[in-house]
């Protein structure tokens, strides 16, 4: 694929945004093959984590503003300004519905500038590795843009609450690795240049695990922020758990605490 | 009753769940027993604070998958396997329920593994005291189960945010007394072996506040969870301070507060 | 207005609690002049940010309890005592609401008592200052009411957390600077009689980010709170972001940014 890099290891899909002459600025291009990987992901037993990173010397900076976004269309063009721009930003958020809406659990390996689009496709992640180069930078309100983007007034109060969120997003504020770590956006820090090495590491560990259990914890932690209510989401959680009693992999897994081994999960 | 060890005194009703000899491993009968309770607890004027904690070393080991559920039921049984594994489950997240929807403040009295069920039933209560043997313990993704258990999807990004609540429920994370205050799990900290002690010194302190107004601010907090918005909420607080006008104890509060006395409140 | 002070300078809006002799406890009088302002706001494109603080040693002590309402109504009154309880309450999380709807940012500044009423409206502004006088009082359980009140039982679980909020409302408990601060209620600690100034400070870097901007921003992030999931937010946040392509704004942001210099938005 022209604007990703991608690599399978075993169970560990890593997609890596491969722009690096534009620090990884999403074109449109971009983003169609992003979401081209991740709804193959949908249906995928054989995927079992995924890493998101990007090439060079930083992770994505954003929305490529000096792409053809930015000019008037041609005549000849299939849609309008309006409509393009609509689009773009749409695909965009698709993005960050689908990382949370694949199975499988997405582990982000970040660095330099985490920008624009690029921070909330980071914070829809289920966890992120940071190297002491990262900064996230919300630069929204210093250019016209409203930081309703991509899903971030979404995500963001639900990961430093409402206060810390408005602040982040208002004053247009940058976060180094400290202040990130601080809010609790950061799983593991790595050293520099580690964070893929890092990403991966967490990627082994989650590897062990029971691919069932996994995927369901992943699914229930979202439908769990939309629930109208706890007795809607215990209804939910109920017959999942009572399905992971049919499953090989629980004996497998009973046994293997019974026994002080590691389980050895295969996906029955 | 065989699985629980209840003791009232004055408003305060402390139960204890009793199996001190498989760490409280949670059986059905136990949670039929510690429904009944809180069942009761529903329209009980009398008790006004609950103390829930567990006999002997520890808090709660979980469901006992040793038990009945995990052998085949017999021809003569009034339900298939499917059917009892399903409302074991169902039954344990009726308790995670029922604990928020009981008008009383629960402080949880923790020591020793608070495990699995075990978890979510320690989070569902209002305030948690917890001991330096205190570990909470999510094995479930390294059992082949999913961390969607008993509510624990629903109450744990409400507790910690959303990042926070992948990273334990993923890595199937344990974490000592440290680890959980830092994540804000633990209303006080106790000396060891006196976690049941300074539960019951935080029931006395609630204890002296108006009762009317904590059940009231209970059901508030919860109700807040699932509001379908900030106005919805204000309209059922409104009621439910302008009621508060109409009551003896407020006029306790009042002049006690002036005469800068404690008020005796009577639930009047 | 008798119970208010209200300055405008440049695109702020500085609007003082005006009853000090009283530490600015709220009557119906005060409320009804403050929702005139709030109001007015809602359609008011001149005014770019809000400041509100109170006049004299405290912010707000809550509701005027020995004013109108703790009397009997006289017959000629044209409504009984329930009717101006519940009047006088509801109209009270009014402003709570009102505070979060307008479009403008709204910095709190604050300094001695933030009690009662005091509290949800402090918490309801998107930022605020707090000089080390600073503490958080909420009396409710103390007095025989409930927290729920003026949108605080909304407000506080997402700020602070369900534990927490639980915790500070059943105890009643008082927060010094400090302790509001590690709770993250604080976005900037002032000197002693520093909190106005440092608002106005805060305010100023308000003032030179894009008024589209800053004012999608704050609608999508309480929006956000209600919204039943994530697609329907980036369903909103969408049409706001495109629609910002078409604003004069934006090409300053962008010519700003390459020029690296502060940009002149204009709210075209």
């Amino acid at each position: 694929m022209g604007s990703l890099g991608l690599d399978r290891r075993d169970g560990v899909l890593t997609v890596a945004l491969s722009r690096p002459e534009r620090l990884n600025a999403v074109t449109a291009e971009l983003t169609e093959e992003l979401l081209d990987v991740l709804n193959g992901l949908m249906g995928d037993p054989h995927t079992r984590v995924v890493v998101l990173t990007g090439e060079g010397r930083g992770f994505c900076s954003g929305m490529d503003l000096q792409g053809a976004e930015a000019s008037e269309p041609s005549e000849a063009s299939a849609e309008g300004r309006v409509q393009r721009l609509h689009r773009g930003i749409a695909r965009g958020g698709e993005v960050t519905a689908r990382l949370r809406e694949i199975p499988q659990p997405v582990v982000a390996a970040l660095h330099g500038p985490v920008a624009g689009m690029g921070v909330s496709w980071a914070l829809a992640c289920d966890l992120r590795v940071a190297d002491p180069t990262t900064r996230f930078v919300l630069p929204f309100t210093d250019l016209g843009l409203s930081a309703g983007d991509c899903g971030l007034s979404w995500l963001l109060p639900r990961l430093v609450g409402s206060a810390r969120a408005a602040e982040l997003a208002y004053l247009a504020e940058r976060l180094d690795l400290d202040a990130a770590d601080r809010l609790g956006l950061v799983t593991r820090r790595a050293a520099e240049g580690e964070d893929l090495a890092e990403a991966h590491a967490l990627a082994d560990r989650l590897l062990a695990k029971s691919p069932y259990g996994l995927r369901r914890t992943k699914e229930l932690l979202n439908a769990s922020l939309d629930a109208p209510g706890l007795r809607t989401q215990l209804m939910a959680e109920t017959s999942v758990q009572t399905l992971a009693f049919f499953t090989k992999d629980l004996a497998e897994g009973m046994t293997a605490a019974l026994e002080k081994r590691p389980p050895d999960f295969r996906n029955l």
